[in-house]
């Protein structure tokens, strides 16, 4: 018997006392690494909106798939992620059309092209290709991503803002996820060190913060205020936790609101960077549903403008913006492209961000050029641009309409209220559970928001998120529904999801 | 002042002394995260291959861009990296025909394309769009991967090992080191548990150890026997860990080997095997040089096959094998593909990797697509079989005559030892440094061998990576080559390369 054999006879260690059961003939054999001796912050970190609904929904997905018949409907309906090609929206023909010569620069040699691709596309795909060193696609780039790509990044945030920005100060990633996770590592050493984020959040930030072994500082969103945010409310929650002996690093702001949809005003922006200034917090922009603003009233700023405004620069406020391809109106959430814009650190806390990156090497091309053309699109006079402003303009209305028709619908519900989505790609409606359904889902095993978005999925095939996978007021119930199913099929959705609930409240006010 | 600033009179919390700074009128600001309050894993983790003498070059490369005059060299040559698109290696076309289809299925429709793409190209495009749900290239996937590549790349791991690959176990992922951090993430708990790695490793180990606060445990390879891997030295290593008190998880093993560039052999990867089952180790096989085999008499065989042909199966071992699409002859490191196979782990741990996958949402699609070609090339009969062909001999006959002429070229300069490359895409030549070049080292503050390789670089625009960057035997020094420079362009790097060294031993050793 082995070293690892030796030690298992002080049993100090639960992989050698694995390792003895294996060596045993008799025993059946434990694996070395088993759900009682992996990293507890693994398994402390959850993720609803792939969560246990999510894979109940693939496991009926797959009885449909054996018998089409065997459940009270014909398909799944995935609401439960903001994932907006997969619900049938088409991508942006221009952004494809650079992508695809991207990809095969040959092509960009063959004149039959001219007749299958659009010749801004083509002159846009050539000016890309010769700007990576050595035409070369297929390459590691620059850890930070193609400096040429981050220029124009940089510019379109320039255009964006009315305020500089820096090539070197943007970082590309594979979407807007493994920046928020470099950010959270970079800034939490243990469990001392918190971050500030929204509750309702988007369960990346727990995620991370859970994976780094930090805490989590909860500053709650007044739903009834359309899902305000208070400065009031940060000063006391912060106030709170360094009571609690909790260094608070960050404060996550998610603008527009998901799951919560809410656009943030100016006033209130200024206040909020205020807040950071004054407790020296960073801030954490989560600005990836800068495009999705539905609200007439409403309009995006991004937080680098609302601070720069106020005359705040880069050496005196800590911000970080993250943005994506995944959203907006071309929601290219497979292709992983997204960035940040690091403003407001010192240039060797910028090397160990980039000594990070450089760890995974670089993020995907194919991400790389999209969010260069997402921030660079057709101007009017090229020839895409009418096919392309016609694209955008087609979807980004009928989400607002989506938002709209399907905002009404559940606030028409028995004991359901909800808040318009000002933005984003989600409605966080509430729903007051009968005690029936309350002791039910106790009988049951199951959270209550769970349990009654489990039953809509087994009756209507709608898979939505509890708002439980968000956090919540302590006693409130909600879940988080996309607006993303294609317009014609909204009725449909609507009428199954109206007549569940009333059945469901019927069942359980009895 | 805010809460943090009333905290900061407890004085208890660097970010609020620093608060207490910035909202002094006088003081400078200091930004809320500065080098001394970050993370001090990120700190320790190491990342040379992007390291020092990198950023130096590209210092450089900014002053020749600035005054092409002003170096000793007209260009950088960049051999620090495995990156071959990015020194001009060509990518396979059939792979970027169906590459583009994919990124804009739109062509599809269009019979132009008949005259631009291989009829291969294209049906084998239809087939990949037609199997992802919705034909949504520009969808989030399944956080594992598009199934029908998944079930694609397990035909091609049976085909190539002889036995049967689940597509339930294959995890697709944006290179080979997401999956590498997420497996270390799984099984590291604290600095008590160790993971086994060779030295000289890739640093992507280190690293990612460092990162998730573990322990190194090293073993090291036998420079004297070609870098090879004796189980002796595995046990004896993996008894003095144990005897420290850490609790040895997993045997990384790298085959091919990097920086090394050995193959080993099936004896050789049975007595591995043999050892982790002994030792009820998780065995991490790094297999993604496995198409990069130059020595004739050597052949790769994956480690899944090893212990399958020993009887060990999926009930009784624990392996993850990682691949990718960035190293064998296409080289598609930019686009960040990849894929691990996960067998001999419970359901419930492949849910946490499985969650763990989901907190990221899901690897880039193209990344996923060309991990599907790799894995199911065209074959004999098909259109493009003839040119695919061509263009992989070429490479790789041209990388093994490349590795060749490198390691002798090495060979025959005064004090340098260097082993072949059997595999891999490196050379790891051990200087044995003069007396002189020490103290000039010790007096410049700087590592013996990053020493040499920032004289190298500065003397012929010739970039590596000092061997200290995969440690090495104390006391020895190396540094990473790799054979990637273009063939025709070999000699004249050979020829700087002899003149640098030979002016530095003079230099050094009067």
């Amino acid at each position: 018997m082995g070293a690892n054999g030796v030690q298992e006879v002080n049993g100090n260690s639960t992989s050698n006392i694995d390792n003895g059961k294996s060596l045993s003939s008799t025993a059946p054999w434990c694996p070395p690494i088993n759900i009682d001796n992996i990293n507890p912050k693994v398994l402390e970190c959850q993720y609803a909106v792939r969560g246990e609904i999510v894979a109940h929904a693939e496991r009926l997905q797959q009885k449909l798939l054996q018998d089409p018949s065997s459940l009270p409907f014909d398909e799944l309906i995935y609401c439960n992620i903001g994932n907006p090609q997969s619900l049938g929206q088409q991508p942006i023909t221009f952004f494809r059309e650079v992508a695809a010569l991207c990809d095969h620069p040959g092509l960009l040699h063959k004149k039959e092209i001219q007749t299958v691709f659009s010749s801004d596309a083509i002159k846009r795909a050539e000016s890309i290709v010769s700007s990576i060193p050595g035409r070369a696609t297929g390459a590691y780039s620059h850890s930070k991503g193609v400096k040429a790509l981050r220029t124009i990044i940089a510019e379109g945030i320039q255009n964006r803002d009315g305020y500089s920005a820096d090539p070197e100060d943007i970082f590309l990633t594979d979407g807007a996820s493994p920046g928020v996770h470099m950010m959270i590592r970079l800034m939490l050493r243990n469990k001392k060190d918190g971050i500030m984020c929204p509750i309702p959040q988007y369960p990346l930030y727990s995620a991370s913060i859970a994976l780094h072994d930090g805490t989590l500082v909860p500053y709650y969103l007044d739903e009834s205020k359309g899902w305000g945010l208070e400065v009031s409310e940060l000063k006391s929650r912060l106030e709170a936790a360094v009571a609690d002996g909790i260094n608070v690093r960050a404060l996550v702001v998610i603008n527009p609101g998901n799951p919560t949809g809410q656009v943030l005003s100016e006033e209130n922006q200024q206040k909020i960077v205020q807040f950071c200034k004054d407790e020296n917090l960073v801030l954490l922009a989560d600005e990836v549903y800068q495009e999705n603003v539905y609200a007439d009233n409403k309009k995006f700023s991004s937080f680098k403008k609302i601070a720069r405004s106020m005359g705040y620069t880069e050496r005196d406020f800590s911000l970080v913006s993250f943005h994506s391809i995944s959203k907006g109106f071309y929601g290219e959430c497979g292709r992983r492209g997204g960035y940040m814009e690091v403003t407001g650190f010192d240039s060797d806390v910028k090397n160990q961000i980039y000594k990070m990156a450089s760890v995974s090497l670089c993020s995907n091309l194919s991400g790389q050029v999209m969010m260069s053309l997402v921030m660079n699109p057709p101007k009017d006079g090229d020839e895409s641009y009418e096919l392309y402003s016609s694209e955008r303009n087609a979807i980004l209305s009928s989400l607002g309409r989506r938002a709209k028709m399907l905002a009404e619908a559940l606030n028409k519900l028995e004991r359901v209220s909800c808040n318009e989505a000002e933005g984003a790609m989600y409605l966080f409606p509430r729903i007051e559970l009968p005690e029936g359904a309350m002791k039910a889902a106790q009988a049951a095993g199951m959270v209550p928001d769970t349990f009654y978005c489990k039953r809509l999925l087994d009756a209507t095939g709608i898979v939505v998120v509890p708002g439980s996978g968000f956090r919540q007021v302590p006693g409130t119930w909600h879940f988080r529904i996309t607006i993303l199913p294609p317009e014609e099929k909204m009725p449909t959705i609507i009428a199954k999801l109206t007549s569940f609930h009333e059945s469901f409240m019927q069942e359980f006010q009895g």
